[in-house]
C-alpha cells in the first residue's frame, strides 16, 4: 500500500525522540507524498500534535486550501476521535490505517465519528493495513517504559 | 461568566475576517486568560484551525505541557468532534459554551465525545452561556453570505 513504508519510518523516528510511535503520510491526488511526519505531542507541548493532524495541516498550507479534495491519508494506528473529525473536517478521500485501537481509536471503535449523525464528510477507510508490524512498534515502546 | 464576553469579541473579530464567527478563550487554574482566538480556518488553509484548537495549542506552549490540568476553555458555540477530542487530549477540567449547534456539535450531539466509550477524559460542560448572543453572531453571518 503507498505511503505506509513512509508511514512506519515516521513511527519508528517517533519512538526515537520517545514519542508514542504513530507516522503519518499525506497523499495528493495524484498519489504523491505531500507531507510525512510523527507524533510530537511532547516535544510541541501540545495534545492535537498527532502525526495525522500535522500532515493534514502541512498540505493545507502547501496546496492553499482545507478542502484536500481527492488527498488520502496512510497512518500506522487508527486515528483517534480528533483526527477522525479532522479528516473529515479536511474532506480526505480515503484512509488507510495499520493497527487498529480498540482503546483509543475513533472509526471502528469509541465515538465512531464518520457514522456519528452529522459526520461532514465519510471517507472510504482501510483499515489493518500491516497491522502486525505497525502494532509491534507501538507494543515494544510502551513494553520498554514500563 | 469569566472569558464569554472576550470569546464574544473574538468570534465578532472572524466574522470581519470572513471566518465562521467562533471566539475561544482559554483560562488557567487561577481564572486569569491565557489565550484568546477566534476561527481561521480560511485563512490558514487549515481545517482544524478552529478557535479552540488555537486556544489549546497556544495554552499548551504557553505552559510547558501538553496536559492543560485545572484549565478551563470558554467558547461561543458548542465544540465539534474534533475539538471536543482534543478538550479530552489537553486535560481540560471545564468546557463553557455558548449556542448548541445540533449539526455539527460533538459534545451534546453527534459523536457525544465525551460519552463514548474510551473517551480519555471527561471535562465539566455548562452550555447555553450567552446562547442567544452566540447564535445571533452566527446567524447573521450565514444569512449575509445566502
Amino acid at each position: 500500500m503507498i505511503g505506509m513504508q513512509e508511514a512506519l519510518a515516521e513511527a519508528r523516528a517517533a519512538a526515537a525522540r520517545a514519542e508514542v510511535p504513530v507516522g503519518a503520510v499525506l497523499l495528493g491526488p495524484d498519489g504523491a507524498i505531500l507531507a510525512a511526519d510523527g507524533n510530537r505531542v511532547e516535544e510541541r507541548h501540545d495534545a492535537s500534535a498527532h502525526a495525522e493532524m500535522l500532515v493534514l495541516r502541512r498540505a493545507g498550507v502547501l496546496l492553499g486550501t482545507p478542502r484536500l479534495i481527492g488527498c488520502e491519508l496512510v497512518v500506522t494506528l487508527e486515528p483517534c476521535a480528533m483526527c477522525a473529525a479532522a479528516i473529515a473536517g479536511f474532506r480526505i478521500r480515503r484512509v488507510v490505517f495499520g493497527a487498529y485501537d480498540p482503546k483509543g481509536g475513533g472509526i471502528e471503535h469509541g465515538a465512531r465519528v464518520f457514522e456519528a449523525p452529522g459526520s461532514l464528510h465519510r471517507p472510504e477507510v482501510v483499515g489493518g493495513v500491516r497491522e502486525s508490524e505497525c502494532a509491534a512498534l507501538l507494543r515494544d515502546f510502551f513494553q520498554q517504559r514500563r
